[in-house]
Parts: C-alpha cells; structure tokens; sequence
C-alpha cells in the first residue's frame, strides 16, 4: 500500500500510471470507512487497472457549528479496508497541502445545489465540489465513485463533472444498509443503542414509500406525509419528492425521482434516500 | 492546421499527444488577434512539443450592458496569424458545446477578483475562471500563456491554477504595444483616429508614474494622481496601485507593484498598466 501526503506526489503517480496506459479508478472518502465505502472500493478496484482511494475530513464544507472537529478519524482500520478491497494508493494531504495560506477559490454549482440538504448547510456543496474538483486534478482518475446514499451530492458532481469537462465517468453504487434497513452512515457513530432503534424511522418510512409509488401513487403531499408520519418522533429536516438530476421538487413523480430525507438523531444529522423510475404511461 | 470545434474531440487529441509523451502549449484567446496574441503564440510553438490556439468569445464574462455581440470576429486572419506562429490546433467551439442547456458550474476565486475591473465587472471574473477551468480540462495543457496586459487576470489564473492543483504552469509574457505606446489590444478596432490619440494618455500617464517609482516616489496617491493627470480628458473608470499578487490596494509601493489604469474612450473600454518590483532597502 502506497500512502501519498502531497497533490505534487499524487500528480506525479498518477502521470506515471496514465503515461503506462494504465486506467485509474477513485474514490473520494472522509475515511471512517463502513461497507458502504467498502463496495465503492472494491469496484474502483475491479474496474480499473489502478485504484486510488483518498481520505480527507474537507474542511470547507463545514460550517462552524457542524462536527469537523468530531467526525470519526480511524486511519488504520481504514488502510485495512482499502488494502482488503485492493485499493493500491491512498491519498491522505493535510489540510494545510489543500488549503495553503491566501487559497480563494470556489467551485460553485448552482440550482442543483440550493435544495435539500443544500438549504440546510449553505456551504456544503460548494465545499464537495471544490475538493472534488481539487482531488480529479491531482488524482487523475478515468473512473470516480460515489454513493447514492449521497444522492444530491451525486447530482452535483455529475453536473459539476460536465459542466467543467473533466473527462472523468462518474459511477454511482447503491446504498449499502445494515441488516434492518438503516442506511450505513459514517455518522451512525455518533448513535446510542436508543438513538440508533429510533434512526430506523427514516428508512421504513421510505421503504413504505417506496412500496406505494410501486402500487401507483405519485402524488408528492402523499408520498412525503406518509415518510413524515414515520419520522413523527424524530427532529425532521427535511423530506422531498424532487427531480433525481435536477433536485428541483416535484408535485408528481414523474421520470427518475428521489424521495430524500434527513432528520436529526441525537448528535447526528442522518440522511437517506430511495430513488424510483416511474414508468412511462 | 487542426481545426477542432468540440470539447471531446479536443480531449481525444490532447490524450493522444500526451501519450506519446509530447509536451502541450496552449494559449487561449477570444480571437481578434493582434501582435500581444503573436508573441504568446511564438512562445507556446517554441517551448513545447505541440501547441494548441483557442479562439473562443466567451459569453460568460461579458454583462448583457456590455460588447459581447459587437466583439471582432475575424477567424480567419487568426488562423492565419496562429499557422505562421506554429500552432498546430485550433480550438473554436460553438457557446452550446461550452454551455449546454441545464449549465450551472462557475469557478469563483475571491478576493483577487475584487478590486479594479472585478469592480466595475462583477462577474467578468468568474467568467475567465470558469472558462478556463473548462480549456484546462479540455486541452490539458502543461503550460499555458497569458499577457500581461490583463495583469489582473494573469493574477487571478496563477491564485485559481495553485488553489484548483491544476498542474499547469502559468507563463506571462509582456505588454505588446504599438510604437507610440499604445496597449495593444482587440478593442483598439472600435477607436476613431481622433480616440486613438486620445488613448494614448494611458500609456503616458503610466510611463510617468514608472519613471516617478525609478527616481524613488513611493506615495500611492502621488503615483496615482500622476496618471490622473495625464488621463484627465478621459472618463475614467480606476486609476490604482495594487500588490501584483492580491491585486490589494498600496498606500505606497512595496515588493512587486501593479499600476493599472482602466477608462473608456469613445465606446472602447481600454485597460493598460506597469508592473515595478520596488527594490529592497
């Protein structure tokens, strides 16, 4: 396993590797890696010639009274998981190496951006998108890998990735859930054993969701009530029908939509989605 | 001469020179090239394996009040210019290819933009940022050229190729100007013979003030006012001395200076400047 600690080395690695024809595959991470991480890995590892994974607590994209200071930092067990998945390079720069003193610059996605959990955290995609955009340059990658889990975020990078003609495909995986439907979250950490019984609120809600979209219901104040129902007991950010690419709401699933919701959960701010292909009348 | 009109193809190309291991020059352009174009395109043809022309008038740097419609197209005297430099490629791709339907990435570097013409063009900057976030990743260049003349811009590339890990070296080449010291520059062709006489304040107003910082003066309001003088029949939009780096106002000259002056003349808006590196005690 090769750990780089510098964008200059990463570059030069990655060049090397492009200049062999060799393919490379990323994945970007905050470390605190779970199974969720664990099956991005294993597919940047089986489809690319080399895999790359970073870890890096970004951070520009939180805001003063979010938890930068406390999200889990656990390097070795994440190296092992890497190493497990076949992953041959980790990047992990220091802050300082990503946002050396007088950095100014921002990549900002609109519209796609302004909704969700875009609303609640003002900074946070601009943040995603600027390391993002950072780490391609330095990584190099043909392939990069995100989780549907993080599905608005998976639309700003697809739209950021276009829009600045980064040549990279970007290749999105399921969620991966806990054998009772909770979505695996980096954040589950932060969880008591009660807190963690409660979070299970927000899956079944849209598992039920779900199951009615798929006996034919597409109104929007519906489908989102009966979510909120479920969720009663928890501090509710946000539940939404939107536009799977654009983010924009819906009134009635039509085309590809999500059904996103975020709550909060003792210490944790927990999101999840289910994504749904309405059929063509 | 390639000519090439869209981002894929100008991607294939450039993966395709640098897997032979060819070094590429680039140097972007809104067209209407005149001798500061030449000397840019001389130096990338000369200090690189392959050298790529982008003539591309963008419209996310001008603001619906300004000349983006009225701008000089003249594609081909700039093929001609570019082919007896040595460029190999051109690269001129349609406004949809750059920003299809549904765009909504923009790079933003703060600060730097701010002052002179981020003042009086508030988004001209983010404009040239984004575009050239968009022709880095397209032509993936290891150097790339800009003038002098557009100081500002030349700082606001150097802060957004640093803080975005582009991996491309920035080169700046030197005012170009015409015998009597007039700036060269695309929007010379909208001056009148009586203008043009006029214009030439600018020049003269900043040669005075160089020749002011040679002989010791360092007050900025004194060097300042000098140009102002010279200028006094003109509308001027600043007359300012910045740090050459952050573009942030001097009360006097120290390290490396930049003293711009920008106004408008009849209906060209005409930017010129020095730049000074003020010796050490």
């Amino acid at each position: 396993m090769i750990i780089i600690r510098t964008p200059a080395e990463m570059r030069d690695w990655s060049l090397a590797a492009r200049a062999t024809g060799s393919t490379i595959g990323f994945v970007p991470t905050m470390g605190a890696l779970h199974e969720g991480h664990a099956s991005l890995l294993r597919a940047a590892a089986a489809q690319n010639d080399k895999a790359v994974a970073s870890i890096f607590v970004n951070p520009t994209q939180f805001a003063p009274n979010e938890d930068f200071a406390a999200y889990p930092r656990t390097f070795d067990a994440d190296r092992a998981m890497c190493e497990e998945a076949g992953i041959g390079v980790i990047y992990a720069p220091d802050a300082n190496a990503l946002y050396p003193e007088g950095y100014a610059t921002y990549v900002n996605v609109e519209k796609v951006s302004a909704g969700l959990c875009g609303a609640s955290r003002p900074i946070f995609f601009r943040g995603v998108a600027t390391v993002v955009a950072k780490l391609f340059n330095t990584v190099l990658p043909h392939r990069a890998y995100f989780g549907q889990k993080d599905a608005q975020q998976c639309a700003v990078i697809r739209r950021m990735t276009r829009d600045l003609d980064f040549g990279v495909e970007i290749v999105e995986m399921p969620t991966v859930r806990e054998a009772d439907g909770l979505a695996m979250s980096s954040r589950n950490r932060y969880l008591t054993p009660e807190e963690r019984q409660q979070a299970l609120a927000i899956s079944r809600g849209l598992f039920k969701a779900r199951a009615m979209m798929e006996g034919g219901e597409r109104d929007s104040l519906v489908l989102v009530n009966a979510v909120r129902n479920e969720m009663d007991a928890l501090n509710i950010d946000y539940v939404e029908l939107v536009d799977a690419n654009t983010i924009e709401p819906l009134a009635r699933a039509t085309g590809r939509v999500l059904l996103a919701a975020a709550a909060w959960v003792g210490k944790a701010r927990l999101i999840d989605n289910i994504q749904y292909e309405v059929p063509e009348q």
